[in-house]
């Protein structure tokens, strides 16, 4: 990435605490180039209307531009139809769909499914409800000392009675990205299913869905480039086909009686209600953006900062780093000494470096670490090499800082 | 209304087909002011963070932002407490958690549900599937030959096996304002709830959840100036407080285990995952905005040019108009002659104004109506006289066309 991508960024160019921002946070959410905000007022000045239901223009156009957002996000991740895109709020919802829709349908008591300790709540719990509902057993793959997991580990934890395995592609904390294909491969041996929270993976890396054969995917618009509050799910169209909708209202039904209804055709069913027009439009500007980039350069970016970043971290003495040395994806999860973590997030903000503290949305990996909670910076596309140093240097401060209070 | 207000609305000042915009179809979804679209852009160029969870200043300010919303929207419609109001992608989401979470746990075999067949989809299918699922009893109460509802009518059906009734306040097709008060009283008396859909209502008038009494009311920000996908649930507190989530994720919990979580307060138990920030902060744009207006102008400005409608509608011979002469709401549903409603809204069109043609997402009101579709001319503060003329000007050339067409 050369500096002038940074520059798309407006938000970058701020001052914090009377220091230029560092924005670390990426993670938990990115921030948006000129182009995605160009395009929301685009879509409300000029075209913003109803969709599906209009037979004036502005209707059509904004019609158009809300199917064409679906045409860019399936090519984006490699489906095969624009109708295995839903569209919704993000990756949580997308998620909870599958639980709700697919789970309650197909799990029975005594049917297992299997996630891993390492998981964001939103790909954890709603396992663990559904298990719960079902008298089902949920069973953790257990991932090595460094929070990698195996295809070794995820095979001793599938078994025929499994019916739906749920993994991350990348994990939020680690930063590792576990092997998807090899474990979506295991699953469909035993004739269960494979659903894979994205919401950490698409902004970082190329994805095939199609590739990877998963049965599943989730990913959030607001951690990629895009708005908040949007996201998708794709699913594969022979399983949406057989799975009834959670939620009810216009744009998704066939015919309605007074005590009986039908529903709509793929993807319609499952997206009730008014649907997040201008969110899905800002999403399509956002994967325009990404493509243009080109998803390897990106990756490539990442690695190379996060390499940089773990090189120079490893300098500072007291740092524990959790995770593998080797990673792929711009994430550095951290403690240092024995200072709080909101502490240390706190220290660089006065320097103007934005970086996250706590336990992450996930509370089950925090006991697995044995810690309450962990410092992480997050790197993306507009980061660079002199964001690593001023972490670096609001580290080394921070360590004085409580150094010389105790 | 001023001109100055139309001049806000930078979408309104565009050509269609030639001709300058009319646009009639705020029923469906209203056009953006420019302060909403600033407040966005605002948003994401200095403030964009995730919320709640942020130590660094970013995170600080969204998390102001987004909480400052919920707080404008709370004084808006007249609830007691920030934390009554949950933020989701619309009012149909919001029908649909009453109906999933109060309504599974406190509607049982033989209870009985108590709707109208005037309803939106969004407050049909919702109640509808919720009485299969617990054999329960949906009834519905008669409507009068015009379209309206009188409390005489809900005492007939309201009884003290009815658990919960549901109403919108404002019909979307019939543009008339139901007396949702003096139906809760009689709900109460029975020991059911109201739920009201705030859908239609909240754009068009001063609304008071409190006075109303009602006990959930729904509300969608893209019909009152908002962003598309962001609404609005208000629960009191007492019941919300008893209810369980339905999506789980990050943001909504408490403590998560590996095999059982608890849930945070209200209201973010059923704000799992992050939320709609944006969203958030330009609905409570629009909230200022609307309020800065006042409602009680915007709904007598549109009083005014739903009465000039009347008038000068009812000059075109043929023309069949659905609902009471009188009405409170610019809402105006009407058939001209034998020609489909969809080839009046594609003729009109051609002259640039925009109106819409089909179901209205209400189709037992249509079957009760006897046509398979309507036109809809909805207006909204943004409106003039002369967008009226524009509409009558209009529908007497394709008159004319389809009467030589003929």
């Amino acid at each position: 990435m050369n500096a002038s991508v940074r520059e798309q960024f407006p938000i970058l160019s701020q001052e914090v605490n009377g220091h230029p921002l560092v924005y670390l946070d990426s993670a938990a959410t990115s921030q948006k180039p000129r182009v995605v905000l160009d395009a929301l007022r685009r879509y409300y000045e000029f075209d913003n209307s109803n969709v599906h239901r209009g037979v004036h223009t502005l209707g059509s156009r904004a019609t158009d531009a809300y199917e064409g957002a679906r045409e860019k996000v399936a090519k984006f991740i490699g489906a095969a139809h624009a109708e295995e895109i839903i569209f919704n709020r993000g990756a949580t919802v997308g998620l909870n769909l599958v639980a709700s829709s697919y789970g309650d349908a197909n799990v029975q008591e005594g049917d297992e499914i299997v996630i891993t300790p390492i998981e964001h709540h939103s790909n954890l719990i709603p396992w663990q409800q559904l298990a719960k509902r079902k008298g089902a057993t949920l069973k953790y793959i257990e991932p090595n000392p460094d929070g990698t997991i195996t295809v070794e580990a995820a095979a001793k934890a599938i078994t025929d009675k499994t019916k739906i395995v749920a993994i991350a592609y990348v994990s939020n904390v680690m930063g590792v990205v576990h092997p998807v294909k090899e474990i979506a491969a295991l699953a469909h041996k035993h004739g269960a299913i494979l659903v894979v929270d994205g919401a950490q993976s698409t902004p970082h890396m190329q994805v095939d869905v199609q590739d990877l054969d998963c049965d599943f995917y989730a990913l959030s618009g607001h951690k990629m480039c895009g708005p908040t509050g949007i996201g998708a799910l794709y699913g594969k169209k022979a399983l949406l086909e057989r799975m009834e909708p959670v939620e009810f209202g216009g744009e998704m039904i066939d015919e309605v009686g007074l005590y009986e209804s039908t529903w709509k055709d793929l993807p319609y069913r499952f997206e009730g209600g008014t649907p997040i027009i201008a969110g899905a439009v800002g999403l399509g500007a956002a994967v325009d953006f990404l493509t243009e980039l080109g998803m390897d350069n990106v990756a490539e970016h990442e690695h190379r900062l996060a390499m940089y970043a773990m090189r120079r971290i490893n300098e500072i003495e007291g740092l524990q780093v959790f995770g593998p040395q080797e990673r792929k994806v711009g994430i550095v999860t951290f403690n240092l000494d024995d200072v709080h973590p909101h502490d240390v997030a706190t220290v660089l903000d006065s320097y103007g470096v934005a970086i996250r503290a706590g336990h992450h949305c996930c509370q089950p990996l925090m006991r697995w670490l044995n810690v309450s909670s962990t410092a992480r910076a997050s790197f993306y596309l507009y980061n660079n090499e002199q964001d690593i140093d001023r972490l670096i240097d609001a580290l080394i401060r921070t360590k004085e800082y409580f150094g010389d209070a105790t």
